[in-house]
């Protein structure tokens, strides 16, 4: 169920129901040569939903463009600053707060957003505690990357092994690749598996990973690949949402 | 041509050839008992990616939530302050002149976002002035509403003619429906045509418009029309777009 | 009743009998070779507090210095940014809301204020709903431009036609010539009907308006004008504020 | 000069011959049962029109709500958080100093807005050097008490003693009744000297000084007195003006 | 009772009997050429721990970085901007006051400190009524340097005359040498006695002191001068804090 | 080599043969029944001055207050809100980048203190792009845990085995307890090893670890395993930090 597909009487029935929402979290910013700049949020969005299905959740919009900084160099990448980035997880959370909903799982498609969002979580809860004290509602907000299963892992490993690498990952680029099989894009990889370096700002990323990837070989990815990494992902991410349903 | 689908080599080649970009945005805010709660940004997004393909223009991500305070009595809604509105837009575009984008359309579907969005630009502007001075970039930031050219209206009027409304409109809710004929809600319209009324914060404004709607009658909206909406109101956007891009 | 001559239990007594105030809100920004730098801010003020006497309305203090960016490459314009704006207006409606104000006219003079007046009447309505839930006031803010009635306009046309303009233009030149009759300017203006364009920047409005004059011909603007303008608008404001106060 | 009453060529040529500019900056708070709220806004204002006079300097706009948070207990005060008033300087300072302007002489009215001045002139330089490094300009800005000068303090002590005061002094009323005759007012002064302590918010504030009054006898002041006060104060600010402007 | 070296019960034990808490607050900012550049958070913090054993208060973390803007023309200055330094104070009062503390007495080392310590008073007691209105806790924020009282002020010009000086001075060297006897530095002082004079920002600080010292003489300082300066210090602040203490 | 116990000219000295410096980073926060208050950040300081002395490293203050909201609900602890302590650590880096200091390794003393610190680098690095563009500093920005090196992990396995616990662990409080053998506390810890349950806001975390403890057993931790858990963790950090220097 997305939020944006359902009219508000929907949303009030379903908070009769149920106080959990999920809302997929991601990136605008360079993948490599062949990955989508969309990569981030595309597989955070295409596989909440997903998840949605499988655990009768609601998703949230997408919060498509994240924190890339580091990613500045490669031109299409576009990001916000932490700052902004964790006020913009305040609103959506007090959003919908407002309205009753308690058990937030955060579907993220992007490592770099990690901190970030972390922050963002106590950020919300201290203000709570500040302007409502006791009377602060009861949230719960919890984030997942989507490969965060073990199942997803391994079927990653087996499929790449170590050519998945760190960014711009085989595994991320064949779920694209199964989602939007009519942007699957080819240009040559040299060398055809990436370096992978430890990097500072954005000039220092781009000096060590000249193309932008980091350690991978996305040639390897396929659609088919994409359609196994989804069906892997998406059992853990429903299976911890209910966890967080559940929780007393 | 979507970003966020694109690689970044793509878009450096794209700037080779065009300093401009189409940002959507939107908002995620309840459109009566029949109305999708993304309509605002959907439309957007929507008709900005057939803007980008009749004009080559690069097509942004959708900023999809955007300040919709004054319907948070309805369950659904989600708001960004206008001051973390302002941080967004600014973001945003600060990232894409990093490389080089200096015309940027954004393209609407919100009339209650357009005091924040033009609020951003002239923070914008002074940002680049107070930190950059003459070295600022010559950026130029203009937003359309997408039913602002003629022809988009007189088709309004004449499909519906003061039925139309003023939010949850008749046009808006036909475009959804074009745009998503798989999710078309009925429900009964009490009274048919919506009371309209001047309003101040969320609870006054549900207090004047009980299920949401502001003077419309959405029930007429049909996909059909959508379409016949879309396609009048793309080629004044384009046009704009090119405008824009001509300017000296 | 300006607020700033009256002692506080004046105003103690004042709030017994009406929970209403005019705030009014201008800029200082050039006005071409003739206008002063001070009009926007000075044409409110003196408009508001005959409007307060009309109606037996306490008037605020004026802002004086708004959203005045694209004026910048003009010596003498004071600025704040957007987002100071947001917070001066924010603090002065809840320092006034706090004494029990609940209905506020804003009476502005300067059309480029006006997105960040109504982005700022929404960050308020956010904060007082997110601290105070439902226990937040009641607050009807209202914005309107001294010039806004149709009487007014009217006026403008008949005494100027199109060489009214769009920004220094001889109306509102005109009311500063009657209330400060020593402070008239004369100057070459060439040509006669300053240019008007769309801009963006405060370089490209310089650029396009090389004398700071939008449209205008303020060389027909009279003080006799300006108190024939004066008595067009106060009515129109006053009967504005009357209706904000009867509202239920 | 008020730089509300120049045109932009005015300010164009006035910088050709000087660099400096005069800030009124008060408050709008109780002054006790027969002081204006506007006191320290218009003793501020009305002796830096004067100074400007003497010394042929420009008075930019009056910043006429300052930090009255501890006055709050009294209807019609009106307020800054000091983290707003710190912008709204940065603003007026950084707009000024754009066209060319470097020496700032502030001329306070408040005592409680002194730190928030302080702590804004060190914010501004701060932010000059973050943004522009060596390249940031040399600004000297500086603030006075409108009653620093030595000749008004032996006035107010030669005219009132110790029952000038602390808060709503003999001294400002005097001054604000003769700039404002037509708006004295009178009340039963009970006690005639009204206690005077240290206080914290704005709840102790007024269960210290029951009436708003702190340690004054306001009684005393006529307009004659005010004439003479501001006779005195003028000089020594003048002299401050031109001590500024002569800095190597 | 340094409050670092407590456990939470100890803390909640104290609490049971006092709701007073000292707050040590310093700066990291150049002392001249045999000056620690810690001086001042390292005189707050040792007279503070000492006030605390003879109050019998607990003593909260030091802040030991504030607002040095004025000293970042040296190398090892750390300065907080003014408007960081306001949210670091707001936060630490917010944390205690959370906890029940309401009777603050900052112990501060830096002169510099003192317009943003009261800024930060006052956007602290201006949020609490904002948030909280009527059920605000009842904060006492008092600030006082540790060289304030009488006795020490006396003891410095006994000691040093007017080669005491107003920055590097001799009181403050002496301190540090009482407190860290180990880290006594010698250097050539040329003049013996620094020139004092007003100063703007960093490069005109260090323009008219070149080696940072103002007005003084450090090389008499002595670790004995110290401990008899400490001796003098700690019974006014010990007075003080428990005049704050018994506060109806 | 403590930067608050050293003089300008050292500092000066110290940047003409390196540009690196350690910042210790902790957080003042509940550690159970028998731990300081002041744990992570004692720990931090300790540390990081014995690793400032094996590698010749300037050692900067320690930000002792950290991100401890989810322990609000223990008396004593004092917390940052997340977008302070990014402005905290963006102003320290600032101050020393200012100076010449390039390479930065944070010394954490707090697991839940990573994220906001990982956050502020990339503000960091977002803000001096924006601001200096290609001219930016080349920081290398680094943060890692005292307990980050393998073999400070495996004594701590060997010393507690599963009692060293994720929350006032063994370690942490051995480490104080060699640091500060007068100040070990003893108490009945009710059970000896602390339950240990993912948490959401302060008070989730309480309900779920009434002591404070999360797994731990602080009974096993001796002063001497204290002083071989700092020899343990001394030389991984040094080694990190001459990486960070050496990194081309």
């Amino acid at each position: 169920m997305r939020l944006q597909l359902l009219s508000w009487p929907e949303v009030e029935s379903y908070l009769q129901r149920s106080r959990g929402v999920i809302v997929p979290i991601g990136s605008t910013e360079q993948h490599g040569p062949t990955g989508l700049l969309g990569t981030d949020a595309l597989c955070a969005e295409g596989i909440a939903l997903r998840v949605g299905e499988e655990a009768g959740a609601l998703v949230a919009p997408t919060i498509g463009v994240g924190m890339a900084e580091h990613h500045m160099a490669f031109p299409g990448t576009v990001t916000l600053r932490p700052s902004t980035l964790v006020l913009v997880i305040r609103d959506v959370v007090q959003s919908l707060a407002w309205h009753g909903f308690e058990r937030f799982l955060f579907i993220n498609g992007h490592g770099g957003n990690l901190p970030t969002i972390k922050a963002a979580f106590y950020e919300i809860h201290a203000e709570a505690r500040a302007t409502r004290g006791a009377a602060a509602p009861d949230l719960r907000l919890k984030v997942m990357n989507w490969w965060d299963g073990q199942e997803v892992r391994n079927l990653g490993r087996e499929l790449y092994g170590s050519r998945d690498g760190a960014h711009a990952t085989a595994s991320e680029i064949a779920v694209t690749r199964a989602l939007f099989p009519d942007h699957i894009k080819t240009a040559p990889l040299d060398p055809p598996v990436a370096p992978s370096a430890a990097f500072h700002d954005s000039r220092h990323f781009r000096a060590r990973h000249p193309d932008g990837r980091m350690g991978s070989d996305p040639s390897l990815a396929t659609p088919e690949h994409g359609h196994r990494l989804i069906a892997a992902a998406v059992p853990a991410l429903a299976a911890a949402y209910r966890s967080l349903l559940q929780e007393p």
